[in-house]
């Protein structure tokens, strides 16, 4: 029942000036609309569809400038080995696992033991009463500051689609559910070398699933997104994401008098 | 840019008074909330999962409870050949063809000839760009008065799942679009000699997709699901129609302040 | 544990020459083989993508040459509605309901009470076990001369997938099961303005069916697949069938030996 | 065009005598039928649906039997981190990534680094024509020794469906393709807490790929599926294999004469 949670920033980290201007001007637009803000972004992209995709900065750069953010607002990161849960552990508030590792047992269980909050995405090959099983191996160690995000299921190959449905039905666990907008609308692989995505759908995924009532939504922006060097198809325009924030806390407030519950 | 255009009522006829009780129930809710209203119902189930499932009153019996019903609001209902388009053209404001059906050229070009409005259900089996196509086939008879119409797309077996995307994809037609909640969330041949499906998913849907900023909703509504001669599973009780509309007509204000368009 | 039954034609009659040059080459080439030929071809495209695809000889026309062309072998054709059913019946030794109409209740009964082979291809939307209730509806006319056919289910937008456990799941009707490797390879709609495929993966589907020892194989067959007035992208070259007749009566004899059976 | 290679085993190490039972049985089947043989066997399962699921016998019990087993034929783990790969490819003789990891770009890498042959699950959210990416990953490291299994893609919900396009796609890139018969007839997470799945269609997942002539068949048996570890209700029963072997076996002589090549 809390005000809508946006967790957005660019898929990667460039460089501490970057992430501090999208982070910026994402709290702001947050703030004026009344919505909760954490900054995303990732320090290496471990599972690009190609292997001369760019990576990123690396986990030693890459948590420095999220330390750096974190001062002013609180941050989130994705982590893809146990190592890397510790060490993320220490400087961002929200560990996140990645969509294609969300059954692996032994990161669930280490990032569990961290003690942050871990957002689990749902892997494209789950359905979302699956995802009861995946929480319950976090909560098994104790920690119960569980998020639970959908990111589309697998429609044929090089395709997503996202299911209105899963809200509803991952919000059974009792944990707060998030809509990735972006990710969401990805054409996984579909430019051969690189995923591709239509950026146009990404506002329409987010007003859908906020109109149900749900606790967050992930969102990947960029001030220029065809020159990002990761997921650019999906991500919206930073300047357009002042407007949005304003809209979906608006169809929040409506969405959340009567939230769909099962 | 109109308000929300709600086609609702029974899965199929009845009886007179049974369709103009609910139909009563309905106009009633949309004009409190201000929602433009059509009476919806079937006067013959011709693609029965089973053939043991009951039909309804066929089509002449039909006709006369649709016509009565007329006299005080718009009726859709659905037809099966070309015959029938001729037919229930002479009777309905809106004659609508079944997803099943929406690649039939001959069934398309009669339809569009009887100058009603034409309400194409989208084909389980077809992408939200390739209605295009489909309602080309009407228009070249010079009727232009279309509706397009998403219900879900296959998704594995017995199952559908309702893409969001569809719905400005297929508004680039220029043609109105409208999410069928009920349909959407039947899990076709689900229980064996029948369809099931899960009517609690339906509000969700309907949420969803208004909250984009579309023409309709066609929503089925029984006021006994349960005891419904077809697809039960998924209609919406009609004591809860009445605050389903006023919450989408608040969601449609708003979205459509600011509608989804590519 | 009868011989291989090849259904094999053009997509749709041309004229009595074209009709009897491929029956001629076709029937050769499986009596080589040993295995059963029945002549296929379709004298209305009545669901085409686009209103300007070309439809054919029609009805008149087609089944006259159909008519020839069974003087020396039996022939199959698709009926697109109740008239058709029965007009086609006296004409041909197999009338074929489209995946799109497998459902219609009516259809399925006229064909049925016509006390020709009805053959019922699977629709796109439905699981092999949905197959049960449909011939249950033409079983119901007395009828029991039934085939069922596997031409690929939706699988995502503009794409099909075969899936191999069709063959023993519809074999448990008791009926006959038919592999359509054609079909099966197209991509519905794929080309906007019609259907695309891949003919490289026809032999492959009939390979792959053949194998786990199912009553036949429906293909697709033209003297230049590149300028056949439809379906063109997923037929084989005709020059190419004798070879693949041969490799498939083979494969038939070592898998009839142990047929999968549930 | 060397003959069948067959990959079979227990889903999970036991003990090393009942390693060293099923090797013994299928060394056997396969040396009468004229096949190839690797023994699998799994020291960890790291990704069960549930946390209860029984994980196996750990890295440094389970690489003790595999070393032995291997003493008298080839053998085949699979492995979940960097380290993993390191410290098995001193002992099997092909390392094996799970599906779920098939895009970690380091594991990836470390797997290609040990010189190991590499068996690559194609991930169930993978295109067949995405594998060419996965696999330049693991070349890039010099190591061309590089298996390629197909073991289902996601349909709809806790269904995979197994697309026979996939081996001639993925023989483009000029690495030996492989059907995992047994894990593309599972039901992820179909049974709630654990996989389920259907063994009856095992059998003909193998015989159908194996008709296009590819490199070779993955199956996992045991002698009482029912009561096994893990996977039970897909694998083989081990008392079935010798005859499906040796089916497999005529099959592909027939198809390795003409293999479908693209």
């Amino acid at each position: 029942d809390r005000p809508l949670l946006v967790i957005a920033g660019p898929c990667q980290l460039e460089s501490l000036d970057h992430a501090q201007m999208i982070a910026g001007v994402m709290a702001e637009a947050c703030a004026a609309a009344g919505a909760q803000y954490v900054f995303k972004a990732s320090y290496d992209k471990a599972n690009r569809t190609s292997l001369s995709g760019k990576r990123g900065l690396g986990i030693e750069a890459g948590l420095k400038v999220l330390e750096t953010v974190r001062k002013t607002m609180p941050v989130l990161t994705d982590i893809h080995d146990a190592a890397q849960a510790v060490e993320a552990a220490h400087v961002v508030d929200v560990i996140q696992i990645p969509a294609f590792l969300c059954r692996q047992t032994d990161l669930l269980l280490t990032a569990g033991q961290t003690g942050a909050v871990v957002n689990i995405k749902k892997g494209q090959f789950l359905a979302p009463w699956d995802m009861a099983n995946v929480a319950a191996k976090v909560a098994s160690t104790g920690n119960e500051n569980i998020l639970l995000t959908e990111r589309g299921a697998s429609f044929g190959y090089n395709a997503l689609v996202a299911d209105m449905r899963s809200f509803p039905i991952m919000a059974q666990t009792g944990y707060p559910v998030i809509m990735d907008a972006t990710h969401s609308v990805q054409a996984p692989g579909g430019q051969g070398g690189s995923s591709g995505g239509d950026r146009r759908f990404a506002p329409a995924m987010a007003r859908a699933a906020v109109s149900l009532g749900i606790a967050g939504v992930f969102i990947e922006t960029h001030e220029d997104p065809d020159r990002a060097p990761s997921d650019g198809p999906n991500m919206i325009h930073l300047k357009d994401m002042a407007k949005l924030v304003q809209l979906l806390m608006d169809l929040d407030r409506l969405a959340k008098a009567d939230p769909v519950r099962l």
